[in-house]
Formats: C-alpha cells, structure tokens, sequence
C-alpha cells in the first residue's frame, strides 16, 4: 500500500514536472512570437494550451483518486492539496502565455511591441524562461534552493515591468493608442506569470519543508 | 458524527456567502471610487482585502480539517475541494477589486476614468454587481438558475470590454497614455472579475448537482 502511494505521488511530481516544461516552453515560444511576430508559434502556442489544461486535469483526477484511496491523513492531504494549487499555478502560467501568443496573432504580420519596448519584452522574456525553469527544476529535484530564488527573479520582473510604463509615459513616447493597450497588457501577462511561479515555488517549498509560507496571490 | 458533518458544511457555506458579499461589496466600493475619485472608499476597499484573504484561510483550514477527521468518500471529498476552488475565485475577485481601488486611489484627486468611457464603467461596474449578487444567493439558496445567468452576465461584461477598445481606437479619442492604460487595465480587471464569477457559478453548479462542467478559467 504504502509502495503504491509513493508511486502515485512520484507520477503526480511527473506530470508537475511536465506542466512546468510546458508552460516554459510556451512563453519561450510565445516572447518569440511577439518579438519577431512569428505567426506559427504564436499558434502553436495556443493550440498547444490545451494539453496544458489536460495535464491539469489528470493532477486533479490523480490527487481526487489518491485521496480517495488512501484517505491520507491530514499531513499527507495538505500536501496534496499544495500540489492541487501548484498545478493550479502552473495552468495560470500557460494562460498568460497563451495571450501573449493571441496579442502576437491579432496584430501580426505587425509587431504588436513598438521599438521602444523591444528591449524591455526581451528582458522579461528571459526573466520569465529562467523562472519557469526554475519551477521545473525545482519541482523535479525538490530543489528549495531554487525555489526560493523566485522571490529575487519576481523583484527583477517588477523592476521591468515598472521600467515599462517609465518608457510609455515619458515624453518621447509617440506610439498609438493600441500600442500603449497592447503593452499595458502584455506587461500584465508577463508580470503575473511571475507571480504564479513565485506561488507555485511556495508551494514546492512547502511540499518539501511542511513550512506554511504564504501563498496568497498579490 | 454525520450531524456534525454537516454543521461543518453549514459552516462552510456561510463563509462562502460571506466572502461573495465582501467581494461584492468590495467591488461596488471600488466602481464609485473609480467614477467619483473617492479616496475614502478606495481606502476602504484596499484595506478590507485582508478580511476577505482572511475568510479564504478559514475555507481552506475548515475544509482541511474536515476531510481529516471526516475522512469524507470520494464524491464528498470532490465536494469539499469543490468548495475550495470556489473560494479560490472568490478571494481573486477580492484582489481585482483592490486592484480597481488602487488604480483610483493613486490617480486621486484626479479621476482614473477619462470622459468617454465613464458611462462603459459604470455599466461594467453594474455588471460586476448584478454578477456577484447572483454568486451569493447561488450560494446561501444552492440556486443554479441564478448560477447558470452568470454566463449571460458575463456575456454582457465581454461586450462591454469589447466597446471599451472600440471607444479608445476610435479617431475621437485624444486621452494621453496614461489614460489609456489605466483603462485597458481597469477593463481587463472588470472582465476578470466576471470571469471568475462565471467559474464560481459552475463550482456552485457542480456542489448541487453534481455534475461536472469546464471550470477551467479563460
């Protein structure tokens, strides 16, 4: 019995694992797309959203079951109801790449970010890839160290995102309307993937510690 | 024991319809803030945020604590995590609400919304009111009529997102940058608001009859 639990519990840790590559992978893909208005991955992107919120589904159907099953008690349930809210997280993460795919389709063959902001996107295209990176191996390690980290790749992501609207509401700023819309947004997406993945890190720590932090999304 | 059990329930319940009427009270608040740059109810709401994560905290230690001395069957224990998606939303309507707040409070004396688009955010602000309303009588009268209008509801925020954006493309709009963001933010937390409300329908949807829907948020 007790064999077969740790079983279960290493395949729900695998398809965290998997979640977490695949939300990585989409924002990659997605950050190109709306850098070099690159119409086939912007699609692929949002095609590939699906399997996504599929592999949520199968972490929800598997914790339902194990609970069921086991009828773990109330240490063992708390951490597999973290594990619900981390992939819960991570589902968010592909979400807001999915948009920023969509924001990239609905203006191709246009770039949908204007010069000024190229950099800025850039940047938080890299701070995003080496945050879910970060969740990805910190899930399949149970790497606390990492983990923890996020706090100081989300800080790095605020600073980007504050630096955002300094360009846009400076005086040399002469983009249009749906420019300014569309970067408002965009930076939104890219800011909250990082909140989640700051949340979704919580939770690995607390899988790993049993220390409650708090994971209240900002 | 089964007495108790469902004294717990009751109790859950009533945490839940207590969080949708701070929610929706929160957001009522929040819209007059935004439309009348009221800095009073800005304050209000940015400060009673913590009352409405801290409800959310009690759904969660109430529903572990349940399913650990109740070591509920398997479709009880769907219920149970049923309850804490629905709180889940609930706590982020709050946060979108805070997030309305803060925009008007930071642009205070001044008014966050532009002149052509009050009359859009009041009708999202009556919108997001007639929503939430819905979701606590859902909740306290387990009524899916109200649940299931929801989706209508949200039909008529989605289009009034969508002239949002018809208003600020539109050649008559002369509003600086700031503006414009402001408002694309300020729309996408109104659409959010809604959109979780749809989901806190389904999740109320689900807890009554048992079946199961898309809960998957947009």
């Amino acid at each position: 019995m007790r064999d077969e639990y740790r079983a279960d519990l290493l395949q729900v840790n695998k398809l965290l694992v998997w979640m977490a590559d695949a939300v990585r992978s989409a924002m990659k893909r997605a950050t190109n797309a709306l850098l070099n208005a690159d119409q086939t991955d912007a699609e692929e992107v949002i095609a590939r959203d699906a399997e996504v919120n599929a592999l949520y589904r199968l972490v929800e159907d598997k914790v339902y079951d194990l609970c069921a099953r086991q009828a773990p008690v109330a240490s063992d349930l708390r951490l597999l109801l973290t594990a619900l809210h981390l992939a819960a997280d991570l589902e968010r993460m592909g979400d807001l790449a999915d948009h920023v795919a969509k924001t990239a389709l609905r203006r191709h063959p246009a770039r949908a970010v204007p010069e000024p902001l190229v950099e800025t996107f850039e940047q938080m295209g890299e701070v995003a890839d080496r945050i879910a990176g970060k969740i990805s191996s910190a899930i399949s390690n149970l790497d606390i160290v990492a983990a923890a980290q996020l706090e100081r790749d989300d800080d790095a992501m605020d600073k980007l995102h504050t630096g955002l609207f300094g360009i846009m509401f400076s005086p040399q700023w002469t983009e249009d309307t749906e420019s300014a819309v569309d970067s408002a947004l965009l930076g939104r997406f890219y800011e909250r993937y990082a909140d989640h993945a700051v949340n979704a890190g919580r939770h690995v720590v607390f899988l790993v510690t049993g220390e409650t932090l708090d994971t209240r999304e900002r």
